[in-house]
């Protein structure tokens, strides 16, 4: 018999039929007839400044208080080397995005975790840690979070900005999904609500692609300025080439077409997920996320994701192991799946695999 | 009076007249169209593979043993944070490049200057200091050093690869502007002359240009393998995109007529900065390269160039702090004149300012 077709559930990306390519070609072209000079050139480490000044308008900031940098993630190294010592407390959601755990505890933060609620962080642990720790900034991924599916709801966004103020934390709002709703009504952005205790995070690997790397903050200027010295004197200037292919994609209006794509071709998937996981496993209880690219569910007590991981891989299913989501140990049965890059076929094939190991591991 | 028109004798960068932008609008055209699937993904740590294998069969090598990135300086940190462990000893070239000596601190190195000559690294300095001290590696620019200008000798090329196969430790040779040689003769680049003690590193910032941040290692799998390890931690994939471009560009055999176009343009700005030199400020006996972007001279005795600088800005002229060169003091009356961004009618005014500020300092 013939191996089975091998169906990832790994890793958060993208479909590749999704790509806009022949639109940033003609970005392209237009980005080094318009811009050569400066988009070949090094250039300011806070990015190209006709993209900041793009997104400074889409956000209703002054462009001071907008940093483009190579993806996101990098800014949460800058904002390590930048903000923190060795030891200084970092809060981040439980579970959360596991770059970004490898990244803060890089940079030496002393990691402590909120445990995520089907509705955003739970208010009242996070009010007991207040009592303990005093964090530089809480990681949070409000929309559609990594690797959860939860998102935060609007009373939990304002006890958040709350005890932002009361006690002397920033909320690092990474929402490079949040564009992605399938359906139901978006909640404020964290930044809406409270500009002066946000430093937003975001990309477009999720809208146009990651391979341009295009990410960008949005927040204090101050803050920015010393990300801008920290980017600098890694990598001197971001790549400015590809942001000004994403600039012309942008000014261009590609975007919003490109998103309204992206709903089309993705909700179906979330659906086919969800209908799946109900006739196969019913009993995980999966979150049911309103959009972007994860849902999560809790395997059956006496089934653990290292167990069922291995016993995946031999029918050619790959998973992520859910511990490496937890800042602090837990996740044994934590099971993260990613369903926008595969089709509505493979994701009912692969959701039947999983069932059929889970169910063999509990016989 | 209108002010002077500025002139910057301050970073290395290339000319803006240089840049290929027609031809990077097709080669972005052929990356979209036979890449794009790979070029907008997320990818491999260690870079995009065409380009990987395009640079492996250019430097003889297997194309495990190359690594792509955004721009080289990050190699740089990479290496750092694969290999270092504070307080560990690194050797450069004294003077060296100021953004290496940032990177290589940030990363907790001992960095123990070696005095550069006009032909190479002081042998008897470096035989001394390999008595005190076993580095990991050595940081030099054996080809039109920055900021020197100063081109190793073949001589001091063997030397060097034979201490560091008798001591154990390896170079790391970076070589962005080995290709730029207006005259003369090459001498063999380390990684030719002995593979197994060099890490080679180099970027096409200086030949096609910075904005698409492209830079690459070449050296040992093994050591690549750690090196992309921190990459994907740190940035998941490079600037796939970018690189993608670049590779049609060279691929489409447009990176040599361009390297010609650059010695064209390129050669007479050197003549011009020397010819200026001998004509108003001989007494500085300059280095005399025969390529690359930087000449450097010592300021006579009892000027120094925190003087000249302030006294020089006042007339439209700038220049760098020597002493950001030094990696332990030094560098007083160091003075480094990176020449291909200016034309020769302004390369030949800035000289006229700096004789002019200089000679009234030492009335």
């Amino acid at each position: 018999m013939a191996d089975p077709k091998p169906i990832n559930f790994t890793r958060g990306v993208p479909a590749t039929e999704s790509f806009p390519a022949a639109q940033l070609a003609i970005a392209a072209e237009n980005a080094l007839r318009n811009h050569s000079a400066t988009i070949l050139q090094y250039g300011p480490a806070s990015g190209f400044l006709p993209m900041r000044e793009w997104l400074a308008a889409r956000y209703g900031v002054a462009v001071e208080s907008v940093l483009c940098s190579n993806g996101s993630l990098q800014i949460v190294e800058f904002l390590g080397a930048a903000l923190l010592a060795p030891g200084d407390a970092v809060f981040v959601e439980e579970p959360t995005y596991d770059r970004t755990l490898t990244t803060l505890r890089k940079a030496g933060a002393r990691v402590v975790g909120i445990p995520l609620e089907a509705d955003g962080p739970d208010i009242d642990a996070l009010e007991q840690a207040l009592r303990i720790h005093h964090p530089r900034f809480f990681y949070v991924i409000p929309d559609f979070q990594n690797p959860s599916g939860a998102t935060c709801s609007r009373a939990k966004r304002e006890r958040l900005v709350e005890l932002a103020r009361s006690h002397n934390f920033f909320l690092l709002e990474d929402c490079p999904y949040r564009s992605l709703r399938y359906s139901g009504q978006a909640e404020p952005a964290l930044i809406e609500l409270a500009p002066d205790v946000v430093l937003l995070m975001s990309s477009y690997s999720k809208l146009i692609g990651p391979g341009p790397r295009f990410g960008f903050a949005i927040g204090d200027a101050g803050l920015l300025q010393r990300i801008a010295k920290v980017a600098e004197d890694t990598y001197i200037s971001p790549g400015l080439l590809a942001h000004g292919i994403v600039y012309e994609y942008c000014a261009a209006g590609y975007l919003e077409p490109q998103v309204e794509r992206l709903l089309a071709l993705y909700a179906p998937r979330l659906a086919a997920t969800l209908a799946a996981l109900d006739k196969h496993l019913p009993e995980t209880a999966p979150t049911r996320p309103q959009g972007g690219f994860f849902l999560s569910l809790t395997l059956p007590e006496g089934v653990n994701t290292s167990d069922v991981r291995t016993a995946a891989a031999l029918v050619g299913l790959n998973l992520a192991d859910g511990r490496g989501f937890f800042s602090n140990g837990g996740g044994e049965r934590f099971l993260r799946l990613p369903y926008c890059a595969l089709s509505p076929v493979d994701l009912e094939e692969g959701i039947k695999r999983l069932a059929g190991v889970v169910h063999a591991l509990q016989a």
